[in-house]
Parts: structure tokens; C-alpha cells; sequence
């Protein structure tokens, strides 16, 4: 079976047991704490020869990736880190520096965020390298933001530019080491944890979730969750003057990477309509940048994608993990 | 490195975090949630081929025992399990039969002591398959026992007979059907769920772990931790009768897989001498059947054995995980 499948009879088979919260399906689940408080919770493992390669990935930016991808999850539900935990299974003949410098990534993004690593597990692997971190987070129940809360109306956003990691991938794998700030945002994701809790804070933002797998993957998400449709202008996606030029060296198109590569990291979120210029220039004053609106959420299903106006009979299909 | 090294490299590594609660070195770590109460956190990784081979683990078993270890520790600290994350890495090969019994062994045990299901991760793997599951509790702050709570003059309890599950584990990889209730203590082994939360709520239990390693190295935990010794009577182990048959059998001491055997799960817990006959009555009375005293915490360091009052001069060591 496959990971759908998976995914799908797991939650037929446990689904007796009532929860103690909500957040299937979300980036994570959500549990009540005491005092009108929430804790989440996410967990990812990172395998290797699935997401990384030993003979490309450097050690530290392993650690620091097994690390970011949770606390993007966190991040995406509009709460703060507060806690992170790490199981490996360890294969014979890595060396001893490799394990210093995987640890060193974890500590350097742990410290950034003010994160610590709370606990874990350790065991051989008869294998290969396994990572599976768990990441806690903390904050007011009201500040919680699901994928299932966009309203039609709502202006669609993102608070960073598309495309440059999975372009980053193209050239770790090609062993290039062109265009380096492409390399840097598939290596070295930085989880956006600042603008995520302070996002959570603000009533206008009404869905979120991290960009993990493509927007049209991700959009399409938040769009069967809230039970809305969407209409995305490609012209308005933030695309990076690397990713204009890597593509144009390439000959491909950069809304390719930008609506359909993984690992961005970023955030997509809803606001409404009547607030989303006032969000925009408050996150500009905080961040330093602007979140970008391209497109907005409509009644109906599915996600229209428009060219200039013009709806392009394109179908694009988010990342697909194996 | 070897695994004590990676620890102790990781704690070094990522010490200059502040952490947000305490536990590093106990079954959970202990997060402070609102209203007096504490959030509970632990992370178990099971790798085929170091925990489990496809060859003899019925997948069932595998499923089961993904979850029982870390409701096990959760149950040590005093508190309840309330929630449950599961991460796999699935190799090719395995049959959808093979995943529908692994999921039913989760959930019957998730269902046995109604603990959800909240989230989790798939991926492929390359190479063998990992589980690593993420179990929550909580409970009052009062409530938690910590490994490093052991006073002079408490009496050292177990919550039941100790070595079975070593024994069932060599039973298992001989392929003998003899002496199923061994058999079962190692494939089926039922967390001490509801003994670890009422033991919390009792006042008179100081320390308190989950026997994974054998008392020998369970124990030695909490001396070290509490910065006391203690003494064992060695006749006072509780040995089931299957156990002893299987020993004579094999012209062994049973003395050794109840002292050293890995994977009890039974609760080792330290109780003021004041109260320790009302905490064995009343604990009697709860659940059918009496913990039983086995030794005493004292000034000093290490674990003294003795057998019928004199000391033997033995050093047990705890099962050793690769």
C-alpha cells in the first residue's frame, strides 16, 4: 500500500479511540493545557536515501533540517517552539565528526529559536541513518490557526518566495555550485517561528499551514479542509531574481518550481479581505519584508490558477514524497 | 561513537539552550503546563533487525510493542498517557497484510487504556523498517516521580515478577512453543498503566522507573541519580513459577534473567518504610495483586546484592542495547 493508503487505514484502524483534541491532518495536533492554553505537537522523520544522501548532504545540514521541518509545523499553527525531541538510529561507520557536526546543526537552529532539545532515543540501525524528531509547542487556544479556516473572500498569502529549494535540490544533486543562495534555501530552510507565532496572534489571518510540498499541494489542502475553492494569479507569486535566473539558464518556467516544489518552508496563509492591507504593512514593520497576497479564496472546490486574469487549463501537481 | 557517547555528546552539544522543564535522564521529560498541572513527553525507536526481526516478531507484536514502551514510560513518571504520535519509515516489500496486523496490535493496545492516535509521519525507507512512536501524558505536577527522588531508608519495590521476558525472548528466537505465558510476557508485554497513575497519586512513593534494562541497571539509575546505595535480597525477587521451570530446565539461575533480562516493564519504585505496609495493602486491594519489596535505599553509592542477608560478592550488569 502505499502512503495515502497508509495514512488512511491508520486513522480508519485508531479512530475507536476518541481524541483528546483535534488536528488530523493538520501540521499539528492541538491539545487543550490548562489556563485557556494549547499544546501542539508534530513529529517527522527524515530517511536516508529518501530525504537526504549521505554523499550530498552535509552532516550539519542534516541535523539542522531534521530540526527545521518541525519547528516549520509549529511555526504554522501560529504558536512558539518551546521544546524538541530526537530519535536516531545509527548506523555502523559513520564517523565520529559526522556526528559532531550533525549535532552542531541541530544545536545552531535549537539556539537560534531558543528551542531546547528536551529528551530522545537512540539505538544501531542494521541500516540506514533514521531521524525522528518531535517538536512541542505552547500558546492561547485563540491563537491557533488550522487549515480548515479559510472563508470565501479571504486574500491568500505567503510570506516568502517560492521554488528556490527545489531548484536548490536540482543543483545539490548536480553537484553545482551555482547560484548559492538556491543551495542555502533547500539546505538550511530557516523555519519562519517568529513570523508564524506573531501571525497567530493577529485575528485577520484565518488558515495557515507551511508550504512543505508545493502550494498547489498545500492550497489544495487548506481548500478541501475549509470545504472552499481558490483562484491564484501566477504572476503575482513571489519568484526570487536567483530562481528568474536559474530557470532562464535552464529554459524552464519558474512558476513550476514555485507552485509545485517542495520544501519551501514558507508560509501560506488567508486573511480577510477587510484586513489584509493593515496585515501587510504590520508584518512589513516587524520583518523587515512583505508577505505577498496571490490570490484569494472563493466558494466552490479545487484551486483556478489564472495568468493575467486568464484561467490557464493547467493542472499542476504538488511534490510528491515516496 | 557508542551510545553512551552520542548522548553524552548531544547533552554536551545542546546544553546552552535553557530547557523549559526538566526530565533529561528520566523516562519523560516533564514540561510545566497551566493549573499546576505538567505535560509529560517521551520518544521510543524501534529498528528492525536491533528490536524486532521480520522473521519471528509477528506484526501485531511489533505494533503492540511500538506503543507499550513508551506508554511504559509514561506510566513511571505517576501520570496518565493521554496521546499517541507515530512516525514510520516503510521499506518495499512488506504486504498490506502485514501493515493491517501491525496497525491492530497498536490499536488494541491504544484502546485497551484509551489513548489516542493524534498524528504522525510516513515515509518510504531504503532500507529497513523504523517505528519511533511519541507518547504524552499528564497529570498533577505533585503526581510526578522522578528516578532521582530515592531517599535512605525506603524500602525498594517491584510491581511484578522479573525476568520473564528475557527468557520468552530466547524462547522466541529458539522457535520453541514451550511456556507461552513467557512467550507473551516478551511479545505481548501490557504497560503498567493504571499501577504507574496510582502510584503517583500516593505520597509515600518517592522514585519511581520502568524496569527496561533489568533491575540492575534500573536501579543502579536511581542510586546514581538520587545519590544514594541500595541493598538487594536476592531471594526476595519475585520469579514466576514458569520462570524457574524454564531455568531448571535450562540449568540456569533465574536469579541472573530477573536481575539483568531486558524488557519487564514492570514499575521499580522507592516508598517511605513509614507508609510502605498500607502502600502494599492498599495497592493490593486496587489491583488484585501485592508489589513486592525486594531491598532498601541507603547512604553510599552502588547496588549491594545480597542472598539470605550476606552479601555476594556479583556483579550483575543490565542488558546492553546495541
Amino acid at each position: 500500500m502505499n502512503e495515502l493508503e497508509f495514512i488512511n487505514l491508520a486513522k480508519r484502524s485508531l479512530s475507536a479511540v476518541s481524541p483528546c483534541g483535534d488536528g488530523i491532518g493538520d501540521d499539528c495536533a492541538v491539545m487543550p493545557a490548562g489556563d485557556g492554553r494549547v499544546t501542539v505537537v508534530t513529529t517527522d522523520m527524515l530517511a536516508e536515501g529518501v530525504h537526504f544522501r549521505l554523499s550530498t548532504a552535509p552532516a550539519y545540514t542534516v541535523g539542522w533540517k531534521a530540526l527545521a521541518v518541525n519547528l516549520s509545523d509549529v511555526a504554522s499553527m501560529g504558536v512558539r517552539p518551546v521544546a524538541s525531541f530526537m530519535a536516531i538510529a545509527r548506523p555502523d561507520g559513520l564517523s565520529d565528526r559526522w556526528y559532531e557536526e550533525f549535532l552542531n546543526g541541530y544545536r545552531a537552529l535549537s539556539e537560534r529559536f531558543g528551542v531546547p532539545l528536551m529528551g530522545g532515543d537512540t539505538t544501531a540501525s542494521e541500516s540506514g541513518l533514521t531521524v525522528c524528531v518531535t517538536a512541542i509547542g505552547e500558546g492561547e487556544v485563540s491563537h491557533v490557526k488550522r487549515r480548515s479556516a479559510a472563508l470565501p473572500g479571504d486574500i491568500i498569502m505567503t510570506s516568502g518566495t517560492l521554488g528556490d529549494s527545489a531548484a536548490g535540490l536540482s543543483l545539490a544533486e548536480s553537484g553545482s555550485a551555482r547560484y548559492p543562495e538556491l543551495l542555502r534555501a533547500h539546505l538550511s530552510l530557516v523555519p519562519q517561528v517568529s513570523e508564524g507565532e506573531w501571525l497567530g496572534g493577529r485575528c485577520q489571518v484565518h488558515a495557515m499551514t507551511d508550504i512543505s510540498d508545493g502550494i498547489a499541494k498545500d492550497l489544495e489542502q487548506i481548500c478541501s479542509m475549509s470545504d472552499t475553492g481558490a483562484r491564484v494569479e501566477l504572476t503575482r507569486l513571489p519568484i526570487s531574481d536567483s530562481l528568474r535566473g536559474y530557470c532562464s539558464e535552464e529554459e524552464t518556467d519558474p512558476v513550476v518550481p514555485a507552485v509545485c516544489g517542495g520544501e519551501d518552508f514558507k508560509l501560506l496563509f488567508t486573511v480577510d479581505e477587510a484586513g489584509a492591507d493593515t496585515l501587510v504593512s504590520d508584518f512589513e514593520a516587524r520583518f523587515g519584508y512583505a508577505p505577498r497576497p496571490i490570490g484569494c479564496i472563493v466558494a466552490g472546490s479545487g484551486v483556478e490558477w489564472l495568468r493575467d486574469g486568464a484561467s490557464v487549463n493547467e493542472k499542476f501537481q504538488g511534490y510528491i514524497h515516496r
